[in-house]
């Protein structure tokens, strides 16, 4: 019996931060590692419907990196990279949209549907979403990256109202081209520029590493806060890098278009979403403006 | 860190039961010990205020008999007893009135706005929200009671409206006679009424006993279900007697009238109301159809 | 039949004035003589009733002087004064809320659903409307007054939705302290603060004295209008004192809000309000900016 | 100042009967004397707008015979009787049509927005608002009345949505045909078909006699109640004759759909509108089930 | 069954106009040569209702000159005119009123059911919706022009009624003065302030001339295109002239006052209307700022 | 010119069917040869597009066939059929998914958008739309056919808000197992199912025959309009067989709850749809009760 009731003790110590969030729209990137393995896979899920029940707005946006490449494996198809991007030729874009829209999408709705979401998977194609072109290269663009894009304009309507209608919105990063084209995006990126098109109050990148580190080669350097300017200054010393890079910018953009606060957070730490939201204990790396 | 772990753990749990109770009405008388001791006070209205925030609507009927019998003591006012109804005189209904809606109700309001409700307190003058009339004794009703009151009728417009607008209702058990004098009705039985104008799922019955025994002498004989005709025999046999009958009564009021289920539950049990509805661990009485 | 007929020339005449304050929230203090003679207290309620019939917003402030000073004698409690003001011990401060919101608060919502209206008596710790603190003296603090409040912020929404859902508002001046405590609020200013909050068309403060007297010894002075600045400079003259002053401030402060006139009205003259608003003739003092 | 308090006095007796139509749909047939004497034109404008005002939704029909006797003198058409009723040539229906939406209705709207209603004019083509059809004569119809109509269905989403938007309705008794020609309809029978198909409170025909008698020749047999059974027995007398048929025939119809009283009150007493609704005197003869 | 499949073709070829006026609000006068003769008044309520049918939201305004000076010579009515209009006395205003409300106005609302438009028909005292007074001549009024009216104010809540609940508004020019006179005023100029009022996408006067002539003696002269300035200046050098003029003027205060293009258009070519707005043959004169 | 104006009777022609059909809900399966041709693919979403702008409710239903075997071809994944269906493995479902909701759906989205649909496309998963189980072979079951299913339930609640939003919902036949596995179901009956859950006016199967014939070796014996009678005696008879079974089960479905009519039409004529809907002329076999 007392084990029970410490339960709702705890029931009871998430009720400030229940008051502080609800209503509020929250972004969820949600890819690498937190979408391979199967356990937190569910467990991410099982937290965003809990949020969802107590009154806030997650807006899923997911990834697919890994299942994508083993996808092209299985069909022998092979791709290049250019600066970490992959170059993405007409055929490879069919593969990636029907595994990021028509398998992995979709999975993803099943499992929040089972947990008692009423989750509805759109891509950005879906009522125009997410309008793309394509992705300008810092350099001098000489490498055709093909159907890599970039966000354009986003047209929230569609989120609007699955929001307002109570059903959890899953969206796939696939952008639609000016000429129906489908457009590869990086999932951080699009979240990015949702949270700020939906006025969100925060954005969160779920990721398979500890957050931002201070000595990329010392895990326990863990950064738990950093200033727009601050992350600014490490990305240009390469102190962030890699698929960092996207997740800073994706945060950066947010929070100068209005988002409150952005984190980029551990998905291997279990229920480590509800532990951002409702506890005081900071986990992986919040930047703020 | 396993320990915050371990609390999201638990919020996880509960989503089943939230996704079962949200949107629906509970009724929660809420009286005795429950109310007298300071620290289950405030927890029963911090459990209430999570109900709130997790979806359900809460209606709360709230009692008063302890503070009415100190007050009557302090200003020095004799009351005598009837079959265990307070003879209540025009003098005393004053301070019962006063004590109830001027005291006991805004305290309960005070301390539901402490955690984050947008708690309205009301009596049943407002919006003729109870409207009442002489209580009728089984026996030949030879004693003059006075103002002691039973439910003539319920017009629950304003409960309606504060539910929708998302305020948590606080009912003190006064009832509106049809000259404008006021009544001095059961706690309970108004609960039960409530419950069933209002098509609530359950009706709540917190008190300061453990629920209906099987044998008054044996607190371990406690009789976790019984159906409303098992519970007339026992009225009958006396085996359930003095403040319980009320309380059965009430219950199967409500049953009769629509609503699914009701509870007797032990106020002094730290969350009981969390624990019967977010838990499978069945606590108190349950009455049933 | 000619006197019927000439009864509905009469209502006929009030015409132009339903037309001007349709849809118009006017805010009544509603206390002092008015309150404590019954003839004029049912007259006023009916009065008011009637506004809400022709679709005028009326929300009604009351305060509860004489019958306070009448519980504390009988319950033999003494209390002292300062500068005018009760110095509000905790004890004194529950009976001031006993009596307020216990007593006198249903007594009108009573009475006003008597005539018709569906009235809800609220006070300023339901649903947070009256947030309070300690009174400021203009003089050196030196007195504790206990419990004596100012009014710190008005969250009008439970009156703004009781408004939009046809209810009557009858609000008690105890104000809400930042901790649960209550405090006793002088009813003009609250009344003053809720005609700003709510952007009310008018004030009126019903009063037992004919409305402020150029010579305060003659009767015969009444002054029909004035100035904030003729009132600031009669009250540095003390030519406006004692409990004058609270009304003149509050009329002052919901002027300087927004509130288009305000007014300090006889009660004592049968349907005072009915006068002031459906005739040309003025009675009373209005107060302009 | 006594002669105002009494005058208050006359807007508070109405108070009961605010309470009870509030709401209420009321129809009102406006014709024969009432119309053409200025000052009753003026007040029943008047006494409608003040109806209006206290939460009532009259709906206004009116007609229009002596003016269009005067037009078609004017233009030197004439015009034969049969059986009381005018025989209607397309010359003549389109004088009719001119006078009555053009001229009568129009007057009304301006009249009635004078006082302060929103007042919109419709005819029976507006929306389709009065489907029509040639009138059945009792006997073999040997005589071609040309464009003289009864109503074959009612389609009140226009008077609906005026109600809603609080417009006042004011109606003129022309029928659509089936092919776009107009029908002139007798506005008392218009009355108890709008009332029925609005689901009226009332149905009020207001013309320019006592009511109905209960001998021809002597005014002073005034029935001030009578049923439809009566009413029937006193049509095959012929005790009830003329232009006296379609009204009751109006208050029958009406009564057999759901409309709960019927009046036939004398437009020229004054104020006879709110006479009936205002107060407890019964004027005219009120027909019931 | 190709000549059916040609006729899908054309449905199809319009869906990039529906597209883009889709909600949008269309003022359209309609009069002179469009209203007299049958076939073509017929052929313009069909596409109008087509255009609601397809998302736009028409207003209708409509002029009457050709059938009130028949009616006034029918009833051997004579009326001086003065630089174009009829001088208009109190016994040749009512003749105006009942033409264009109680017959034209009726016609077209008759005609456009037909088609399967919800039509009302309004004019300028219904809601108050054109508030005029006395035309004002530019030269030195000497002469007493009568009840020939200008606008004062548009009151358009009736019109946006009716809009939101997908009627079709059927305006007759008439304007309601202060003391509810009658006021005879041009439908252009009508057209054009309604069209200001309601923020409408296009105005369309709809005329019997082909648009606005380079030289007035040469019919294949047409300007198709000209800005306010260039009309200003055709204006000044009486290459614009007569009734000409107020069409122009209706343009131009409609663009000064937000809507985005004004069209003269030849109402003799068969659905020009549909031309103008389903097509990029511009047909006609397009006035634009 | 002329030519001009003919086109525009071709639209005012079409205006009784837009009066006929407007807001009703038409469900198109849309399938076979009109998605493999890209012109006539284009052609049925520009036909749709255009419903929904002339305010008829569209609904898409789409199959992929040909697709789905040319992708297996493509990733030499062999398939064994039985009694006509795919026997769907684990492997090839996940393909069959991929290429219906991550190809082909996003390719009717594309389409309909740049048309000027605010497509949104959906499959069974998504909001629980379709939730399904293993298909039941009316002989007794030897075969495992893996992931073939059948519609259990349709919750519409995904595609009612859609349609109420405005959007166009564009379904992926896709069913939702109770474990969150996929089902694969035959397109005509999920129509079918779909018709009968939105309470549809209309189905439509768009196919590439010309209709039901009488005799299957002759073109020109098509039946333009079966019983639902008839059509099972030829069912019966081996007339009617192979995948046109699928086609009238799913007719006789929709008609058995509620459709009204059901047509099989043939996708190759050009506008087909517009044709069936747009004219008199009827193409194609109707099947009605």
């Amino acid at each position: 019996m007392n084990d029970v009731i410490k339960k709702a003790d705890v029931l009871v110590e998430a009720l400030p931060y229940m008051r502080k969030f609800q209503g509020k729209t929250i972004v969820i990137k949600y890819g690498g590692n937190a979408m391979v393995n199967n356990k937190i896979k569910e467990s991410v899920l099982e937290d965003i419907t809990l949020l969802k029940y107590v009154g806030v707005n997650p807006v899923i946006v997911h990834g697919g990196g890994p299942v994508i490449s083993e996808t092209l494996d299985k069909f022998e198809i092979e791709s290049e990279f250019y600066q970490g991007l992959r170059i993405t030729t007409k055929e490879i874009m069919e593969i990636v949209e029907m595994v990021l829209v028509g398998k992995i999408n979709k999975e993803i709705v099943s499992l929040a549907n089972k947990f008692g979401s009423k989750a509805i998977g759109v891509c950005g194609k879906d009522g125009n979403l997410i309008e793309a072109d394509d992705y300008e290269l810092n350099s001098k663009n000489e490498v055709d990256l093909g159907y890599v894009g970039q966000v354009k304009e986003i047209n929230s309507e569609i989120l609007d109202k699955l929001i307002v209608d109570n059903f959890l919105p899953i969206v796939a990063p696939i952008g639609a081209g000016e000429n129906g084209e489908s457009y590869n995006i990086n999932a951080d990126l699009v979240a990015g520029h949702l949270a700020a098109a939906l006025n969100a109050d925060k954005l969160i990148l779920l990721t398979n590493v500890e957050g931002i580190l201070g000595d990329k080669n010392n895990n326990s350097s863990l950064i738990s806060s950093l200033t727009i300017d601050e992350a600014k200054i490490m990305m240009n010393d390469k102190r962030i890098a890699g698929g960092m890079i996207p997740k800073v910018n994706s945060c950066i953009n947010a929070l100068e278009n209005g988002v409150r606060r952005t984190h980029i957070l551990d998905g291997r730490v279990p229920h480590a979403l509800l532990l951002e939201i409702f506890t005081d204990r900071g986990i992986g790396t919040m930047v703020t403006k």
